[in-house]
């Protein structure tokens, strides 16, 4: 028999993936002899039983429930259901990976009309109990039975508007009473039968309902924006309750043992007197800052202030730790690595090293690389006017810009349409998860810094105020107001979730400010990595960029853009339609100075490190007018205007657009597939290049081109483009008698390239994989076209794990690289290589570069610090087998 | 040094590959002792030395031919140059593989001032040594010196009309004599020297020329058409002169040692009495029949045919022999393998394998698969009534319709505007080669069976009548006629190559008739080879045709041309456009009966054969309505009828046309990923396949589906796929209580299927490569944009040795296949696989298949006797290493 139930103290037991995050830690909490109420855990294992026997416990699971409870009952003096001595538990999810709120809850378990009455007496507090009993049937009839809690919110607003009550605290023990009898009316229409009075029904039901919790619409949602695989599966926590609402020496409250928002070493957190836990959580009430708690009650605080730094140096990470203060006495809860933004996570793992508690591997391998670029964009230009709105708490840090929307289906509709928005809600809760994915940002009335939306909106890197309470929210009229301001739905506001302002209209924004530990930490990673780092970057802003985030040359510099400049768009046009070899010359005769001076810049720009530059890589019609246009104008004209000029114009330029059109562009007349026809562009490209690279030579900079040939399928055509680059450079070099090094290489971007690279590395002296295009033909999927026709439907229902343009298909895609450089390096064993597509930026593809010994990865400008980070980390995974740590989710 | 010059009769070289063609066999023929006129051969690599020289003899080749020139003199007793007993010899090329006419040749050479006039003495035939020497600066003037013939033919029009001349025999030798001045003088003013007396430094300008000749235009094309490489270069073949132009017990001629366009064991040739060989070939006089030679000289008759039968049976082949009668004495000048028909390959083949002459692999060896299709096209009905216009020689048999054209240029440029033409010429010459290679067939009214246009039209496989002077041409005004009828430029006219029939208009054409002697050697074939042969048919009546060209079933049965009929159009969109799913089953449902329909049919005309069905493939989008055409018109109705009814119609079809358009559609949303969308799509095709399946099994068939799932990229789709495929097939066994065992398998068609075919096999009961789409998307070509845009030119030059879409490229495209059938056998060792890519019907794209082991290839109807002719001759080069040997080049 499979063991599936652990008591805290059990010792043959331990591991997140069998206990669940929360139950490893309740285990190890009590282990170390840290007051943390009694209870057991049941396996994620038994989780994945319960969905194999079809949504229910099985026989097995339960009979070790049975025993648990006993050693429970027998440790606690308590026993469930307990006329005497009623024991009392909480019930709670725990997955391998905190989902905070994602799944289902019961507390106050055990409580039914007897022993409702026990504790009202053995408390002499009936209020307390008859409130911690409508509370439960509240919850329970919720979470398991599926009542909406509405109905129940609504009886207790007739009793108060009946009896003149204001608020909750007016209502004595015989009012809930009066209530609770109403609630288990409501139950009993509901679902047929009478609120289950037997606790231990109640508990199997209440672990079935938190199994049944883990596939819920949220909790799925949830774990696809942070990856998580569906078949982890949940734990759940049986844990005796301690009561923070049992009076103003009571309370319960949550802290970071470090600042989550800035990293900085100091207690962060907040609690409220009198209450139970869900209250902090749900952001309802708003609470008081943690500080406060060492005057109002000095020894807990003290207490608590050493147990979050045993616990922080126990699990050498920073902690998030729940705890209940019962009649003075403090418990325990919970406690995990806390979530933070970028720059807490960066700040913390530098400070963590410096504080000999983490190697360098160790701090490298703290921070996800995918967050760092939240600390590389824009922020509000402080030095700019502008005049703050309102303020709350900051509770994440980030500048947004959006259009005010009130609810999460708003929001969600609306980022469909692509308009940008900030969702304004009094507080968040679990059900308006895809409303905060939607919104650029969230700001909250009520909650704090640990509230729901903060959270989460911490989490995943977004902006957040809350507790912005000088803002009151008319819900119904979709508005906002701040004293006499009023805002409304789709008006557009700004946050700084960094400070807690809000602002009207949409602000000035500024280069991002880098911390002194942001540059410590890639200084590491530049020293531990082995991949060498460079960038895309078609113009000197981008290339200056991406050098100040660390790019130590340019591996894509593409030149369409180029072409593109509204002032060129007419050269390029009629070198396009030239009829005849000299015309097309003359057009790009006048082009060739322009193409010169971008260079020189680009080359200014990176100094001496090396400049990748890609030839010409478009089909030609893409610098042509559209064709529907034409059409349209060309068919409405010969109506209204048939023997006009214009329309025989039209025409004339709608049949040299039908010629260049193709059917399939990306497989058409592009890349090299040009130059072959017409290699007189090439020959311009290479000439401006060359020219660019000697004027920079003459001022003794020693550049470094990198001509780099597109779209290569077959070796003969790297022999011809690179017989036409030498000829048309060399033709620049003789005539000029300068000297610049210079070499030729080519991407591998079809699927020939690399399974004949044997072949081409005879012509090249270098291969640059562009993944994006040979994604699209290993696959056979125009990009253009499958995202929105099939491709979300794949990674929806798992067809595919990851978006193959974002991820890099290490399977397929990845099999070519793996046959290229191997071919290739069997030619030219110092063959160097690289990848330029999309991938050289995203974290799981540059570990694939590195295990292949690629010698560099190209990414766009922003995504630079990211690749130092992530290579860094492949290198220390990979000499110490440091497993990558999902440290957000 | 290298030898670069032989005799005839040195021991110390053979083979084709250094002599050329004629060379091997004139010093075989040597070697055998038969009447060949002395000489020597100057190598091919010694052409290429020349081209490397800069188009410059080489100083060692040319001492290589004075010593050789020496030997040659010592043998003959004569002397070049020599005024009391001068040696005359012809120069002329001889490649590797035949290429007739196409390259250049001088005879007569050694003539000069002086030895005319010892010829004159020595023969007493003053006339004869006259003319010789005129025809000698004739031909050498144009090969050579590029004097242009015309000049020369001009001065004797003008000679003839001042003297009243009617024809060339009428001219005398002092006509002669006054003439070669008149010739001499035109040489000095075209070429600015006087025309060379040295017959040595003629000897090197000819052998110069004939180098340079290699390398004419017409030679590249037909090298081109008949794919032989550039680098092998042509011998020069020097051979004393015979003359069969000394009077009539003179003559020459060409005769085939087997009918070359029957086959038929029967000698069969032409002659003309006092003439010299180009007069034969050139197909100016129209020549008798071999036959008559048996008459006019039983002696020399009787000496030919048991030299060619000699022949024949040394070189184990038919040979198609040029002699030439001296005075009463025969020589052979040349002998070679000679060019058949498709028709005379299998017959020749057949029966020397009847005759014990070749073994049964030799004879399959024999037939070049690509020329079996010339039987398989469909003839003129001769049932059908139709009037014979004229008649000429059945020059080349086959039946061909087109438009009359008189000139190669007229004939390349309407074949380049898709309209087929018919080149009528008086004679054609090499300079035609590409009006040959544009038309569908060609009637000379001059020359005979081995005239210039039938030697080429019967290699090509074109039809062709020789000699068909009924037909009077009237190249001004682009007319011809017979008796009264004329028919002009751009007439359509019939020409049936087999009976030499010329008709106007269109005929009625008919299913071939097959010969004995080709069921029996495909059915040698069927014994011999390993690879099964299907075919790619989508109807029954496809279907029927491939079974009688001996298909062993349906590889690939497409179903997107069932949905393409005009009665089902206007529900596919229906369907198409659905916006509910319900709509689209409605829609569905409709079309499901006319599929089980269309599959009945087949597996009708199959029986127990497998057919392999391909689920619908194309995007949706096919099925829809022009999108520029819809853009036209509502940009024309909203100035026209910007109210009407109309517009709002076709600009809500615009709208849904657009939402299916795609910029890339072979890379889009098409073959699985549609029914991975709309599963109901494919659920409705299998019900169709498994009630049509069912039906036939009801009557007694063992049918045999084979269901294929299209554009397979990652097993998740093949999964899903065949969940589906099962679920839909087994409902309908279920819901009829019917049993039809069915196979489920997939094409690989993109290069990720092949990549991951190991994890893809475990989801498939076979494999088809589908190399079309395999070979776009490996190259990144889209065939419909490459060939005209960069793929024509990328053959041209050579950039690739082949279109890849019609030879499977396998270094890259193979290399797929490759890794595809290793991976899935690795997975599931009898994993059945096949190719159903337009490759399946080619020759080397079959004898890859046939090394990769694939179990089956699938081609058109027409291809399959190809394919079973392939598959043979692939398994006999790998168990004998039998060279494939070109035939008809």
């Amino acid at each position: 028999m499979n063991k599936h139930v652990f008591m805290f103290d059990d010792t043959d037991a331990n591991g997140k993936e069998l206990l669940g995050g929360k139950g490893a830690n309740l285990a190890e909490m009590t282990r170390i002899g840290l007051p943390v109420p009694y209870g057991f855990t049941i396996s994620t294992k038994a989780c994945n039983a319960f969905y194999e026997a079809g949504e229910q416990l099985p026989a097995d699971v339960k009979e070790q429930v049975d025993t648990a409870l006993e050693k429970l009952e027998k440790t606690t003096g308590k026993g469930l259901g307990d006329r005497e001595n009623p024991l009392l538990v909480s019930v709670r999810s725990g997955a391998v990976f905190s989902m905070p709120g994602m799944m289902d809850t019961v507390l106050n378990l055990g409580m039914n009309d007897e022993t409702v009455v026990s504790m009202a007496e053995l408390t002499g507090e009936p209020r307390f109990a008859y409130d911690s009993y409508r509370r439960f049937i509240q919850m329970f009839s919720d979470v398991v039975l599926g009542v909406d809690s509405e109905k129940f919110e609504r009886k207790i607003e007739t009793h108060k508007q009946l009896h003149g009550f204001s608020a909750d605290p007016d209502l004595s023990a015989s009012d809930w009473k009066t209530l609770i009898k109403q609630f288990q009316t409501i139950v009993e229409q509901e679902t047929g039968r009478a609120f289950p009075q037997d606790p231990c029904e109640q508990m199997i039901l209440a672990i079935q309902a938190v199994f049944g919790s883990w596939n819920n619409d949220r909790a799925q949602l949830y774990r696809k924006w942070h990856g998580i695989p569906g078949h982890l599966g949940t734990a759940v926590n049986i844990q005796s309750m301690v009561f923070g609402n049992t009076g103003n020496d009571s309370g319960t409250g949550v802290a970071f043992s470090r600042n989550p928002s800035t990293g900085e070493s100091k207690l962060y957190g907040e609690y409220l007197i009198n209450a139970q836990g869900e209250d902090v959580v749900a952001g309802i009430r708003t609470p008081q800052a943690i500080e406060t708690l060492r005057d109002s009650m000095p020894d807990v605080y003290q207490t608590f202030a050493e147990t979050c730094r045993r616990l922080e140096n126990h699990y050498r990470d920073m902690q998030d730790i729940e705890f209940t203060i019962e009649r003075g006495k403090l418990f325990i809860l919970q406690t995990r690595n806390g979530k933070r933004t970028a720059e807490a996570s960066v700040r913390i793992a530098v400070d963590m090293h410096e504080e000999e508690i983490l190697t360098k591997d160790e701090a490298l391998m703290r921070v996800d690389p995918e967050q760092l670029g939240q600390l590389l964009h824009r922020r509000i230009d402080e030095t700019s006017s502008f005049e703050v709105l309102a303020k709350g708490l900051p509770a994440s840090p980030g500048a947004a810009t959006g259009k005010v929307v009130f609810s999460a289906d708003d929001a969600e509709d609306k980022k469909a349409a692509g308009v940008p928005v900030i969702l304004v809600r009094p507080e968040t809760t679990p059900d308006d998860i895809h409303g905060i994915i939607a919104a650029e940002a969230v700001v909250t009335t009520r909650g704090g810094m640990t509230s729901h939306a903060a959270v989460v909106a911490r989490g995943m890197g977004k902006a957040c105020i809350s507790g912005c309470s000088d803002v009151s929210i008319d819900l119904a009229n979709k508005t906002f107001s701040v004293g006499s301001t009023e805002v409304s739905y789709l008006e557009t506001v700004t946050i700084n979730g960094g400070t807690g302002e809000l602002m009207l209209g949409e602000l000035t924004m500024a280069d991002p400010e880098l911390s002194d530990e942001f540059h410590r930490l890639l200084a590491w990673a530049d020293d531990r990595k082995h991949l060498g780092i460079r960038t895309n970057s078609d113009t000197p802003d981008d290339a200056a960029r991406a050098l100040a985030f660390g790019a130590e040359g340019i591996g894509l510099c593409r030149t369409e853009h180029m072409f593109m400049d509204p002032e060129r768009i007419p050269v390029v046009r009629e070198m396009i339609l030239a009829l005849t070899s000299a015309d097309r010359q003359q057009a790009l005769d006048r082009l060739l100075p322009m193409q010169a001076d971008d260079f020189r810049g680009i080359f200014e720009t990176m100094g001496s490190r090396p400049v990748t530059i890609r030839l010409l890589d478009p089909p030609l019609h893409e610098f042509l007018p559209d064709k529907e246009e034409l059409i349209k104008e060309t068919a409405q004209l010969e109506i209204t205007d048939p023997a006009s000029n214009e329309l025989k114009t039209k025409k004339e330029l709608l049949r040299e657009v039908r010629r260049l059109d193709e059917s399939n562009p990306m497989l058409g007349h592009r890349g090299c597939r040009l130059a072959m026809v017409y290699p007189e562009i090439y020959a311009m490209q290479v000439e401006a290049i060359m020219h660019a690279a000697i004027d920079r030579a003459a001022d003794g900079a020693a550049v470094r081109p990198e001509i780099m040939i597109p779209l290569v399928g077959h070796v003969n055509e790297l022999k011809a483009m690179r017989r036409l680059v030498k000829e048309s450079a060399d033709r620049v070099l003789n005539e000029t008698g300068e000297y610049v090094a210079y070499t030729i290489g080519t991407m591998i971007e079809v699927p020939r390239a690399a399974l004949t690279a044997d072949a081409i590395a005879a012509e090249a002296d270098f291969f640059s994989f562009g993944t994006n295009d040979l994604t699209q033909t290993t696959f056979g999927y125009s990009r253009d076209d499958a995202e929105n026709k099939f491709l979300q439907r794949y990674i929806d229902d798992e067809t595919l794990a990851d978006n193959p343009f974002m991820v890099l298909d290490s399977e397929g895609v990845g099999e070519l690289v793996k046959i290229g450089v191997e071919k290739g390096r069997s030619v030219k064993e110092q063959l160097k290589t690289g990848i330029c597509g999309e991938h050289g930026g995203e974290t799981s593809s540059i570990a694939f570069c590195h295990a292949q010994r690629l010698d560099y990865i190209s990414c766009s400008p922003y995504r630079v610090p990211l690749a130092r980070l992530a290579a860094a980390q492949a290198a220390v995974v990979e000499q110490t087998g440091a497993a990558k740590e999902k440290i957000n989710v």
